[in-house]
Order: structure tokens, then C-alpha cells, then sequence
């Protein structure tokens, strides 16, 4: 009997010759993940285990990404907790301020993401890694302790549900549509435990940054992971990344999946999310008339190199609209000097743009963009939930940076092909 | 009998042929500035006076610098009550997140601040733009509100100490090491309410950004203003920048003075000011082993084009140190592209500096950049008062850019002479 992606790699990580969906399995991980905000509660619980140090110094990575710089005392005090145990126990993977990024743009970056990979993260979009194809998802604070303790933690294998995008993507379609697009055909909590494996020659047309975005969302339709199988792609991105070697494991072509959806990705234009949920999806052309007084460009959903890209094309010799802030928030520092080099903060400045430091900024309501009541944004990120941007009375709509920096330039929710001739 | 710069400006805005120090009389403003921080209370007091409109719309300035992009809902209510009001009253100069900068860096960049002019700020370092010849001070919301409604403000004209400094910059020294140095002299209390005038060879050779430097934290020794004669500096930098006419006004050669007060430079070295007051200044080199935890490089004090070269002359091909966060906030956007353009900001990255979007950030401990308990930071900010930036536990220096950018690298607080050859 074949097995999915997930199922080999919980296998191979758990000393097992075949898994099945509902088993459940202790396996070995090979990257625990922390950030300023969950880390400080994993450290109390890794405190009251008893041991002197993690299970290997290189396999914890520590980003101080959400509320950094530090914008108040409470998140400075966590941060300092969060610096002092790294310290401590000489974790390889401590990113400070200025050497840092975005937790789930930077890894990938670093090369300590890797195809065929059991990774865990005390962030829900840990799941981002499975665009590199590794079985990536996010804990709580108790089990980022756990794991952090022993390399190890308990997991009940996932069914797969097998996503085929055919054919070619629309103008401004991108990997944050394909998956707006089939978190508005699920919902949210469609795929509820269950690996998404996302297949199809959409899929292998699409950058890596792409891919990570569409992987970066399956917790937004309740999915355990997002994998998409390793290719020529992956490995061209890793090489000179990679910091360990690595083995892509690949779906058998007698796999049993929970379910085979397919999409013609061609009958798909740019989405937007509409409050409060990621799957209140519409295509922009029924977006009606929302004026928006934020534009959000950046987070670990959009805040890659070519996000900032698009929204540079859309921007170009534009400006933004006089009733909105535009915020972009670069993922990494690579990220941001490779975006200076090319020119898109010329174009961003000149356009009106406050360019950010890389954080997490305003994605969570952390801070650099929080909104007032009554006030709307159109954002890259990954979550509109109510409040979620700021005042419980504020809205979030979620879009693909093209729309967002569109939008930004009309003070209404646009499609690119009204800005760019 | 003469008169000094600040009388003659008084004089001249009140319809007096003379004024002496100790009358008190009314006085036309030229310009009135607010911030997100201080426009709120001065918008409340405003609709208290019944009038529909300010007194000119062009001659009231909006700048949302302190906790933008909003840190949290409050500061998002409070930009929003800000920008409803700019709105209203159609105020010319409000300038939007993303056109923004610190507004004692953007005000006179877009060449709102002239010589001779009055000028009133609900921001106690309004008093930056004595450097180019104004008479320019900080004042309460109410009186901002006032002002607003009447372009008026009744006035004690101040007594006016005069400084010479005479002789020539040690290298690395720079405006900031003269005011500390003053400072350190005259005490926080030194000028109290008094007018300070900058004279002499070394102001003649400083810099526009040099001289805003020193006129910032004149408020820092109690100083009503701290002016600086027009030359032909001035004009140069106002030249396709200044708005309006403008008249200058210089001390006459018989003004009666309270005070002139002598200092050789070439004696200066680069200052830095201890915890927990401006005035606890020691020469770098006397600064002992300090570690420190954090660097700030910016601010309406030292956010400025010429600050940020010469900090990235100390960190070209350095790096910060591991235990150390260093942070640049530039000035405007205007310098924000300027730095960018010249390589500056590569050098920073390059550094692991964290570059922020404009704003006034950790200075008063807004955000980007707070401080936990018992952490230090060197800052080329104005004020090192007990919690300033954060912790009251938490301490800070206050230097020049070059010691900052030095300290970062080293960890402790440094002279650039020990990180450049």
C-alpha cells in the first residue's frame, strides 16, 4: 500500500516502516521554532523539566520577531527572557535585532527548513516550510518545550487531501489567490488536521516565494501542513542555503488520500478575503466599493522578494491615495538590501511608502499600523479576523501585494489593471 | 539702546518699536506645530473657543512623528482624531504617514521654519529651529489650541545668554558635543526660560544640520529658544525650500546681555551624558567600561543626512556587536532616500542595524526600541531622564552619532577613534 508525503516522513522520523492516518506516533523532529511572544512561555515549561540544556543547540531556532524592535517594556522584558535562555544554552539559531527577519521568511533563507523534514513551531504558520517539502507545523508554548527538551514529540498521523492546480494563472494571479481561492471553496476549517499536499502544473510554474505563501495559509483552511513536493526549484533555492543534508520524500502514486481536489487555476483572478474570515473570499472584480485606509504589504505571508517586487510594479511612478498609509514590511534583512539594490524603496518612497524594519508588525495587532475603530486595511497577511489589525470595530481584508499596493494607490479595494496600464 | 535677536524678532511680531526682558507681551506666531501626542488635547481646548477655523490654514503645521505607524489602538484613535481635525480645518501642513518625518526634521526640510520668524510647537524641542534664526519654543496643548484660533501668544521676552565658541572642532566633534558640553557647564537649569544665542567661529562652521542639533536641546538647560544668526549657510539651505518671505534679525553690537559665556572647542571632545539628566556629561574618554545593550541613532536631534554618514563612516565594513541592538531612524523620507541612495543603509544592513521608517520611536519610549529593566543604551537623543526609553531600571547615555555607532560595535561605550583606523 502507497503512503502520501506526510505519512513517509512521520515514518522515517518515527522508526516505522508504514504509518496510517489516525495512528499515532512519537517521532523525532529536526527544528524546534520560537518567537519573542510563545518562547518565554515554553521556557517556563522547559525550566520545570529538569534538563540542563536542549536536545541540540543547532536544532532550536529563536526569532525575536513580533514585537521587535521592542515596542513596549512587557515585550521588551520578553525579548531580554527570550535572549538570556538562548544564551544560556548557546542555541546556534538566536536572531537578533538587525540580523533578523520574519521567523518563516528567515529560516527558509538561512537553509535550516529542509525537504523531507519534521519541523515544529510555537507559531501556527510554522506550516510555511512545507513549500520546501518538510512536514512543518505549529505547537503550543508546552510542546515547543517539550520538543525543545527531548528532539522528540507525539503526533497523530494526518490524512492528505490532494490539491491539482491545472493549467496557467491570470495576470497578477499568484500562489496568496490559489490559496484565498481554496480556502473560500473549503473553508476554514476544511482541512481540519489534515495534510494538504498542493500538486498540479500551477503549482510546479510557481516561484518558491509563491510557494511559500500558499503553504503559509494551510492553517487558514485548519490543515495540519501544506506540503509541496521537493523539484529542480527547491533544490536550486537551497543550494548554498542548505545547512544539513536532506531527503525529499514524494507521494506514491498509489497513496490513499482523504480527498482529490482539483482547480483550473485559469477561471481564477485576484481574491480578496472580506472580514472577518479568510474564506469570506471574492474575486476582486465583485470587490464593490470599500474604501480602505491602510495598504499592508509585507508579513510571513508576502513580505518575499517578489511580493515586493509586484507591489513596486503596481506603484511605479504612482502615488498613494491621501486617506491611506501604506506600510511595507520587508521579511528579512536580505530581503530588505536586496529590494534597496534593485530600487523598489525608490519607487516605494517616492510613492508615499513608509518602509518598515522587518517585524511582524501590524499582521497580529503588535504594532507599526494598528488600526482605529471604523478604520479599514487591505493587507498581505494571512488573518482578518475581528480585531485582528487592531480595534475590534476595525476590518481587515486580505489580499495579494498587487491588489494591496493597487489599493493603496486608489484608497479603495482595486484591481492591479486599474493602476497599470 | 540695542537690542539682542530674540527681543528684535518680539518686537517685531508685537508692533513695538522695543521690548525688554521681563515685559510681557503679545505676539503674532508665524507657525504652529502639533503632534499625534500633543494635537489631541490642544484639538479638545480648540473646540472649547467656538471659533470654526484656525487662523490660517497655512500656518498650522500636523505632524503624526510619535507613535506612528501607530503602535497600538490608542495612538491609532489618537492619529485618527488628528487627521479628522487636519481634514476639517484644511490645514495645508499635515503630513500623512509615509510623507512624514520627526517634525523638528521635516518642518524646516520642507522650509516652514524661517529667520525671524515666531514659532510655537506643542513639542518641548520646537526650539530646533533657533538654528536657523527663529525664534521658536515649545508650549502647552492650551496654548497650542490659542494659538491655533488667534495666530497670537502673549510672551515674557526672555533675557539672552550669549555663547562663543571660539577655536576649531576636535575630529568627531560635532554640534551634539557642544550643546552636552554647554550643558554639562550651565546645568539643566542653566538658562532657565532664558534666550540662548550660539555665536562665535565654531557655530559659523557648523553645518544647518550641525546647528539644528544644538538649538534642539537648548530646551535641555532650560533655554526658552537657542538661536543661531542667518548667514549665508541658511540661505543656501532655505534656497527652494523656504515658503514664504522671511526677515532675519541680528543682535546689535550694544544688546545688553544676561550673560556671555566663552568656550575653546579645541578643549572638546566628544561628550557623553550619564544617567540619569543631559547635564552629567563626561568626555568620552572618561567614560569607563559601560556595556551596553542597545544604540540609538536618530531623532529630531540627530536624525538628519550628515548624522547618518557619519555614523555609517564608524560602521563601514564593522559589525554591531552580538549583544548589542542598533537601531537608525531617520529623520524625514527625504533623508530616509537621500541615506539609501548614498549607500549609507547598505552599510547598515551590512553593520546588522535595524533601519527604521521615520519616527520618534524609542527617543521617548514610544516603540521601536524600549528597553528592559536594568538594560542600557547609548542614544543620540536629547533626554537620558530615569525611564526615558523604557525600564525605569533601564539607563541611557547620550552622545554624538560617531560614539553611538562606535559604542555599538564595541559593546561599551566607545570612541569612534577606537573602531575607525
Amino acid at each position: 500500500m502507497g503512503m502520501t508525503m506526510v505519512e513517509k516522513i512521520i515514518a522515517a522520523h518515527s522508526d516505522n516502516d508504514s504509518v496510517k492516518p489516525g495512528q499515532i506516533v512519537n517521532a523525532r523532529v529536526d527544528l524546534v521554532l520560537g518567537n519573542d511572544v510563545t518562547t518565554p512561555v515554553a521556557i517556563k515549561e522547559f525550566n520545570k523539566i529538569g534538563v540542563d540544556s536542549v536536545f541540540d543547540r543547532d536544532r532550536v531556532a529563536i526569532v525575536p520577531d513580533h514585537f521587535t524592535p521592542n515596542k513596549d517594556i512587557n515585550s521588551a522584558q520578553q525579548a531580554l527572557m527570550v535572549r538570556n535562555f538562548a544564551r544560556e544554552k548557546e542555541i546556534t539559531n538566536y536572531f537578533e535585532v538587525g540580523e533578523m527577519g520574519i521567523e518563516h521568511c528567515l529560516l527558509p533563507e538561512k537553509g535550516l527548513t529542509l525537504p523531507g523534514e519534521i519541523i515544529v513551531g510555537a507559531d501556527s504558520h510554522t506550516c510555511t516550510y512545507g513549500a520546501l517539502g518538510a512536514l512543518a507545523t505549529g505547537v503550543g508554548s508546552t510542546d515547543m518545550a517539550a520538543a525543545m527538551a527531548t528532539g522528540e514529540l507525539w503526533f497523530r498521523v494526518p490524512e492528505t487531501i490532494k490539491f491539482v492546480y491545472t493549467g496557467k494563472l491570470n495576470p497578477w494571479v499568484s500562489g496568496k489567490d490559489l490559496i484565498l481561492y481554496t480556502i473560500g471553496k473549503i473553508g476554514v476549517d476544511g482541512a481540519l488536521y489534515k495534510a494538504m499536499e498542493f500538486t498540479g502544473e500551477a503549482i510546479e510554474n510557481l516561484s518558491m516565494d509563491g510557494r511559500m505563501t500558499m503553504s503559509n495559509m494551510a492553517i487558514e483552511a485548519g490543515g495540519k501542513c501544506g506540503l509541496i513536493a521537493c523539484d529542480d526549484k527547491t533544490r536550486e533555492y537551497l543550494t548554498d542555503r542548505a545547512v544539513r543534508d536532506f531527503t525529499p520524500y514524494y507521494s506514491d502514486n498509489d497513496a490513499i488520500y482523504d480527498r482529490v481536489i482539483e482547480y483550473d487555476v485559469s477561471e481564477i483572478e485576484p481574491q480578496v478575503a472580506f472580514p472577518h474570515l479568510p474564506e469570506n473570499t471574492r474575486p476582486v472584480s465583485k470587490a464593490g466599493d470599500v474604501k480602505i485606509q491602510q495598504s499592508v504589504i509585507g508579513s510571513c505571508t508576502n513580505g518575499r522578494l517578489e511580493d515586493l517586487r509586484i507591489a513596486a510594479e503596481v506603484l511605479k511612478n504612482k502615488h498613494v491615495h491621501e486617506d491611506v498609509r501604506c506600510i511595507v514590511l520587508p521579511g528579512t534583512q536580505e530581503i530588505y538590501k536586496q529590494a534597496m539594490k534593485e530600487g523598489l524603496f525608490e519607487i516605494f518612497i517616492d510613492a508615499g511608502v513608509a518602509v518598515s524594519t522587518p517585524t511582524c508588525g501590524p499582521c497580529l495587532g503588535g504594532h507599526m499600523g494598528i488600526l482605529a475603530k471604523g478604520e479599514r486595511a487591505i493587507s498581505t497577511t494571512n488573518r482578518n479576523f475581528v480585531g485582528r489589525m487592531g480595534h475590534p470595530e476595525s476590518e481587515v481584508y486580505l489580499s495579494n501585494p498587487a491588489v494591496a499596493a493597487a489599493s493603496a494607490v486608489k484608497g479603495y479595494i482595486a484591481s492591479p489593471e486599474e493602476v497599470v496600464e
